[in-house]
């Protein structure tokens, strides 16, 4: 590349991460200005109708507004973009590693997941906006890397240079920081949960673009935050952006305290785990009955329609039932007298607050509701606040720790964008304000907002399995350094507790979904196998200049991606590998037509009328494809040569190699194709080409079965 | 490995994390106790003098003490461990890369480390015990892996596991997170640190590992500050684990306030940037004296002595000059009145304290001496301090500001042990709150304190480069998270300012010293060679059934550490690649005197008499030698059946593949030695051995000169 094209790279590199984290800076205030709006309006309007005891209208105005919020979410995710629904960090993570699933990261998921988010978490349903923030900042990204939507006609010409993968992955990694710097206004966390959870590849100039991603975002959401002191946006709160205040005191602890906190990470393990296990069961039901709907219908007008009809019905239900609990549940609390002296307000008339009247006479407050009848960011924040110990009651905690646990296992998998983090923090802090409240007495130094922020972490260790990022995540949150021991010591060990069981609940849903996640490390029986074992299927290969027809028919007939290119005898003395051709490549290099009637070298022509760019890869789902292709029978008679497309020094590995080793060079590397070469000579000069899918468990174990039972470890 | 043998290596790996953490909290305690004694003792010593008059014998005590300290630790460092002088973190970096330098991480190095350390920031050197504790850290992870030294019988059995570079390495990566956070009392900041600067290859496990490793330094840390509270540590004060107490109020900035803080990134990477240039230039000024000294000599005894004895003269030169500075400078300052109304003693007796009365009348301060005659952890404090905000006239500023960039850099380099961190967050902090000073009026929300605290963030992104980690670490270490956004921009901009001038002094230093570390990305003329081009020399191959004379023959005359084995005729049809053996398995394997007369196949006999841990890698310097083996004539001529130690699938390319990818392969796996393999066939089945060095820019470039004008990008 020429100098100047360098520069207009860097600089090029660094706007876009710019306009990312500005991006999604905006789009996380707007997310949050948005549900604060219409959630706060929605709980002042039950809340004046509660005060003038009309609680049938109140319960009518509070459920029927859920529910068309609900109904709006769901109709976009079904309708519009089903792959927005859920909370999108597993679908980005595969991205990540290299999965090209289609529609993951198109627009229309982008406008599903902010709208579908925004009417979801203002339905009151025990989801976060988070994971979607993370979603949302990786389409942010995706889209600004391709230039706009190609659909729309958007497309940008300096953006030639990021379609690669590595390029477009790294703008992605940096959206997915982005995402959480704006979902939680954590710039060094965000940093940190793109590199533990996310990216499967890592760089140190990333770690660097990330972080300026984040400053950038943090950035616009201070200064966006300044504007609305000056009350313009509404209702728009203290619970806007979470910030939760912890009581700033130094912390000081000890040997029962560390017993207490050992206790709340074992049982964080222990919840977390059976939470994972719970999703995954709960989900796999929703998709049997997805798919049930989905089948045996001849119709096609019906077909179409049950599938989300179907998903729309289940959010409904789930959104009825959540409504109940919400409103129902705070009946069985009793008033509480208001505490003399204060500084707050009690009971609360507004829509936040923390002590919420209800039914209750005034002077008195109902713990319960104060929790349930809430956003669930101001939940969270009265969970955390330590001014007055008993303000919630034992009975109350372990009410609404049940409700929002069962919840939460439901909510997660109907057809809304939902992120998992708020409903993890939720059941987590209040379990551990629970423990904080029976062991009080031993308890000399913590108090109970700091032990509901240890719940909390021990529940997201749990769960999520996370350590660093969620730590530092938690503390910028709560903005106390001091607890960082602790926080460590309680995620250390509901990590520990929790993967003795199953895996991480992200990893599980990549799993569920069926999508080609590459592990960092290999698996042990693939140390008894070797790389010729496992290249399957009567192998595609073309000579270096081929007919026109035989490419044509190759192409149609497999779908492949990938195929060999092999030097032989007129050009060269015996038959020898030249490389490996892409299947876009080859779509492109037969649309240019450029064909002779003999067999002969000009592939100093074909480069003539291509331009590098041409290759480029495509947006995803944008490529051209083999049925756009138009030949005459003459042209497909003719010959091409592959030697210009024909990358000449693919990565290859002699058969006989240890299958593990192999799989560790495919992955480090971020291979899509690895060649298998024989060992000896005078064979044909490829053997085979391993692809993602072969190193999947289900491949290998499918054609050595005998490696299931011998539980190799 | 068996199931059991799983969990041992498991157990195992976490108990070495803790002992390491545990280890390094320790030591980083001690050295801290020790240095705030000795120092403490020095400075109150030398107070009382002045207080009754006596400049002179005041100041003959200071430097004195300073010499004899001085020389201890030149001495240490000169006789016993030469490795242990400077920073520490560059040979760390460097053997995290794969360079397996002799003695960097040697128990002699440990040793010197920590008390050359000691003696040295006691002498009052403009030196920080920040490097060398990571370094301390990574040595003492080192001997731990090790099972102690076998030079002293310390070896334990189990910890065979770890005899291989991946496991010592990730032990190395903990010990250097753990030396950081020691070091400042920063967990998460030595996490990243490790991940930013110190390793090159990165797992997620291992972040999790470093974390749990930084968190029981923090716990052993805060518990021994507990026990220290109650007056048992002699002199040890607030000054003992640097924690700045930054003004807690929340910074509130408005535009006048972020163009000052966008020049002082800008004037961090200015000054950052000729800080690292003339840190090269005095270091090989050093070396070439060095170097001097040691060769024109003919008597051995000479020689020997005059190194060393060179060294110590250069380190007392350099104690005397700082000694002047220090006690000399603050005569050029006029005494302040003290402020009233402090909640401060003013003037301080005692060693600390932020007002010294030094030459002055009762009721006055020397605020220069507060900054010189001071150790520089309270030198720092007094400078991050924003109480008083004309505690420091802008003149004293300045003539802090001169003499300790200068002394910084002609410190460095010097025997003993010297930390870069102290001395550029001390110039740092000190043209930071000039800018403050001078721009006082402008600036309406940021204080003193603050723009002190700014002012070291740009210098230290101007001299090291790192973002994130250093982040973090000042974050832990001030413990204010609002200043994270301000903090962010000052470290992207002087850092983007600093690389448009040269490399990060860390690399500069490994660089220097010609340690072959392997970039992460390729250069860019290496596109235009291919694998081939660079494979030097005759290669050395053994037939896979060789003679014993031949090998000993091939081990004596080349310093190789690997040779290709060739399957030749009588076993296989045509010679083919059997794998590749390394220099230390031959040792061992020819060792065991397991041979045959005729040539023939005999590996399973050799397998049964070797266990796998004797083949296990042994501790640096340690391995067997080839002057070790004794062979007589009759076993030359025998035969030895090479199959059994033979890694039958090492990592191959062609010798058409691009060098850059080449280098790529070669740097993400993390390997030694590289096979290249011919194309066509018909020839001998390898081509040539890559290693390391031949991916160096001086070895390519003085293949092909062509390359170094072109300037290639």
């Amino acid at each position: 590349r020429k100098r100047v094209e360098i520069y207009q790279y860097i600089v090029l590199k660094w706007t876009l991460a710019l306009l990312i984290g500005l991006l999604t800076g905006f789009v996380g205030f707007f997310n949050n200005i948005a549900v604060e709006n219409i959630a706060g309006f929605k709980l002042l309007l039950t809340s004046n109708l509660m005060l003038h005891q009309k609680h049938f209208q109140a319960f009518a105005v509070f459920a029927g507004s859920n529910m068309i919020l609900a109904t709006c979410a769901a109709a976009l995710c079904a309708f519009i973009a089903p792959a927005a629904a859920g909370s999108g960090i597993p679908e980005v993570k595969a991205y990540l590693n290299g999965v090209d699933a289609h529609s993951i990261l198109a627009p229309s998921t982008l406008f599903v997941k902010i709208f579908g988010s925004i009417f979801g978490v203002s339905a009151g349903f025990v989801v976060g906006k988070e994971g979607p923030m993370v979603h949302t900042g990786s389409c942010i990204a995706n889209l600004l890397g391709q230039g706009g939507s190609r659909k729309y006609h958007l497309t940008w010409k300096c953006l030639r240079y990021f379609k690669n993968d590595r390029d477009r992955r790294d703008l992605i990694t940096c959206g997915a920081a982005a995402g959480v710097a704006a979902a939680f206004r954590a710039p060094v966390g965000g940093v940190l949960f793109a590199l533990e959870e996310a990216a499967s590849w890592w760089r140190s100039a990333l770690l660097w673009r990330t972080f300026f991603t984040t400053a950038v975002v943090a950035v616009v959401l201070r200064t966006l935050i300044q504007v609305c002191r000056s009350d313009i946006c509404g209702l728009f709160g203290q619970g806007g952006l979470i910030m939760f205040d912890v009581n700033s005191t130094i912390p000081a602890y000890n040997t029962p305290d560390l017993l207490a906190v050992i206790l709340i990470g074992v049982l964080g393990g222990l919840l977390g785990s059976l939470y994972n296990y719970l999703v995954d069961k709960v989900l796999r039901t929703y998709t049997i009955i997805n798919e049930y709907a989905h089948s045996p219908l001849p119709d096609f007008y019906q077909s179409i329609w049950k599938g989300p009809a179907f998903k729309i019905l289940l959010v409904i239900t789930i959104s009825l039932l959540t409504s109940c609990c919400a409103y129902g549940l705070p009946w069985f609390a009793q008033c509480i007298p208001c505490p003399t002296g204060s500084e707050e307000k009690c009971p609360t008339q507004g829509h936040a607050g923390n002590y919420k009247i209800f039914q209750c006479q005034p002077g008195h407050y109902n713990d319960l509701a104060s929790l349930f009848l809430n956003t669930n960011d101001d939940a969270i924040r009265n969970l955390f606040s330590s001014k007055n110990i008993n303000e919630f009651r034992i009975s109350s905690l372990v009410i609404f720790f049940i409700g929002i646990y069962s919840l939460g296992i439901i909510t997660y998998g109907i057809a809304v964008p939902s992120g998992l983090f708020i409903p993890v923090i939720l059941a987590g802090s209040s379990y551990g304000r629970l423990v904080g409240r029976l062991l009080g007495s031993l308890s000399s130094g913590l108090d109970v907002g700091l032990f509901s922020l240890l719940g909390a972490a021990s529940f997201l260790g749990g769960t999520m399995r996370m350590t660093v990022s969620l730590c530092v995540i938690l503390l910028e949150l709560t903005d106390n350094l001091l607890m960082l021991p602790l926080m460590m010591l309680v995620l250390l060990i509901s990590k520990s507790v929790a993967d003795s069981f199953n895996k991480g609940v992200y990893d599980q849903i990549v799993k569920m979904k069926g999508l080609p996640y590459m592990e960092s490390h290999a698996e042990p029986y693939m140390r008894h196998l070797v790389a010729g074992d496992v290249c399957s299927g009567p192998l595609i290969t073309f000579s270096s200049v081929e007919k026109v027809g035989n490419i044509l028919h190759a192409l149609q007939m497999t779908r492949h991606n990938g195929f060999p290119v092999i030097d032989e005898p007129p050009f060269v003395d015996a038959p020898e590998l030249c490389g490996l051709v892409l299947r876009s490549h080859l779509l492109v290099l037969l649309k240019g037509k450029k064909f002779t009637k003999n067999r002969e070298l000009f592939g100093s022509e074909i480069l003539r009328i291509f331009h590098a760019f041409d290759f480029a890869k495509a947006g995803s789902g944008k490529g051209l494809k083999v049925e756009d292709l138009e030949l005459s029978e003459e042209e497909m008679e003719m010959y091409v040569d592959l030697h210009p497309i024909t990358n000449a020094s693919p990565y290859t590995v002699v058969e006989t190699m240890s299958l593990a080793k192999a799989a560790v060079l495919f992955r480090e590397l971020g291979l899509r194709h690895l060649c298998v070469v024989p060992k000896t000579p005078g064979r044909p000069p490829i053997v085979g080409i391993l692809t993602r899918h072969d190193f999947m468990p289900e491949h290998v174990l499918g054609l050595y079965p005998q490696f299931i039972s011998h539980n190799y470890s």
